[in-house]
């Protein structure tokens, strides 16, 4: 019967059960097939495509590509945008509820002019150029002064919501900040007042340390599956560097954060079979980016597991997957 | 491109955006096809059937049928359990994090000994039947002193998490409150604090003056549609009577709330074809049914959308679908 535990993510205070009569093994996790990704525009007329481009479409950032002959990496607004900037972001009572219009930014990262590649498959120096646009678009974001979060994050794949192959992530800037930043940050805090130290460094110290669920490492990141990791192959990858925003990273940071993301999801890839997959930039909200105990980081989430009503109405994830077993099998030559 | 906007969940603080760009017709809801749910274990060999029944297994409860020949209920031990009863829920320390063994219990509740029965389309004394199996499981674990809370739950349907047919639902109860409740509790103390009222009845009595959300009705309970819904489709159920648990549920409630239950399930199943869908019901954690700002409720959620990295990364919602519109469309006749 036995053997299942229950862990607690000393970051964001989350309990896993982690249940070893439901395990499966890592192999069951894999993809039996390619998934088709949904088309909703075949290559002929997809949007991203270079030949297809909307002459009236405003070009928010264009990287070059190496040779200097055309893009590499290309920021658009999201013409399917959940939030505008055209309004105000003025609270409002409808009866005895609090609303605002939907204030924000929505961009498109179109990450390569070619329809049918993808990160784990690029090479460092074009996910590099991604990373920089991220950077960029970031930074132009936090300086709008209704902007008061900014969330980085790509889906892969039909159940990892993706509706387009071209490959792509989307940068969304909020005027609200959520309960659910705000408890990271309060957590954060505590941990702080208690220890003097931030909770993501000490993790960071002790994963390095004990290496049983790293999975990459570089000069200036960190790779690791989470002691309390909510899904099977979830990974975080943390700055060395004590850094509270992702706006923080350095030129040559943008390039080793580009080698280990794609090791990353090379990685994935080579050992599930392609994946569907979530990744998103956890970072701090405006005012706290000086706050000592903030600390960027990004989460990767394969689509693997279906959550269902207990995780809804508990909020309690039940992991069938060890984070150790799944290091290990990421680790596997 | 604009007239999204974003709504407060006065109760829980949580955030949702709402974009009409996104939107769709109540109806691009609707299930296309009947999907078909996984069989792992065809009608001859499903372990919930009677034939089947496996002599050694235990049956905490059963709840005869009305002509009293049989059973019309059964709740048995989940074979493939998340938690066990027969470890300590003892903290320890493995290096810098905190882990347990995995304490608790999760049951079966077998709703029918027919098969291809579902809530939507059974009696109301049938769902009654079932409501009466929740409520004395939840009096019984409630009263082991491990348990800190329990969660009732359903899954309906393959994306739902079901991988069985027959229908049932589950009852976890847990040695530990997450932050996901600790969170609700923390919220309607405040309330609470503030207005020196219950959050949820103030939003119950405000949405039975209003009615623009309003999906059905009876003497006891009020079903609605959140103002801010965060899936197309979310029903929550309140009791009007201020009760802080499931478990003050009184017998002529549990006739109410399975109509109601009942009445819901079968609008969804009539207006989007049988969709799948969770429930949970979510009630107050041991230590706190003595609270005078809480106030259990049950909350349906169909799964008409995919989740993606942008509600991974930032817990909040982007709901296509207005709660309005989503009344509107149930009650047409």
């Amino acid at each position: 019967m036995s053997n299942s535990h229950i862990r607690l993510n000393p970051a964001t205070r989350e309990w896993v059960i982690y249940a070893p009569s439901r395990r499966k093994r890592p192999q069951d996790f894999q993809q039996k097939e390619a998934e088709p990704i949904i088309e909703k525009y075949p290559i002929d007329n997809c949007p991203f495509c270079d030949a297809n481009l909307d002459p009236q479409e405003s070009i928010l950032l264009e990287i070059p590509n190496l040779s200097g002959t055309g893009w590499q990496v290309r920021v658009v607004p999201n013409k399917y945008s959940a939030l505008s900037a055209d309004v105000e972001p003025k609270r409002s009572l409808a009866g005895i509820y609090l609303e605002l219009p939907g204030y924000g930014h929505h961009e498109v990262v179109i990450e390569s002019p070619e329809h049918y590649q993808t990160l784990a498959t690029m090479s460092v120096e074009a996910v590099s150029a991604i990373i920089e646009a991220y950077r960029l678009r970031y930074l132009a974001l936090m300086q709008i002064p209704h902007n008061q979060w900014v969330v980085i994050f790509r889906n892969h794949g039909k159940s990892a919501g993706a509706s387009l192959r071209h490959p792509h992530s989307q940068i969304i800037a909020t005027p609200i900040v959520p309960r659910h930043r705000r408890w990271h940050e309060d957590e954060a805090q505590r941990y702080f007042d208690e220890w003097g130290r931030c909770a993501y460094c000490d993790i960071l110290t002790f994963e390095q340390y004990e290496r049983h669920r790293v999975v990459a490492e570089n000069e200036s990141y960190l790779a690791f599956i989470p002691f309390a990791a909510e899904v099977p192959f979830e990974v975080w990858i943390l700055p060395k560097d004590h850094q509270s925003e992702f706006g923080a990273i350095t030129p040559v940071q943008v390039s080793a954060f580009a080698a280990i993301l794609k090791d990353v999801l090379a990685k994935l890839y080579k050992k599930l079979n392609n994946p569907d997959y979530n990744y998103a930039i956890i970072t701090a909200a405006r005012y706290k980016v000086n706050d000592p105990q903030l600390h960027w980081y990004c989460e990767i989430r394969p689509r693997l597991t279906t959550s269902a009503g207990f995780e809804i109405g508990s909020g309690i994830s039940i992991n069938p997957s060890l984070p150790e077993s799944d290091a290990d099998f990421l680790n596997e030559a």
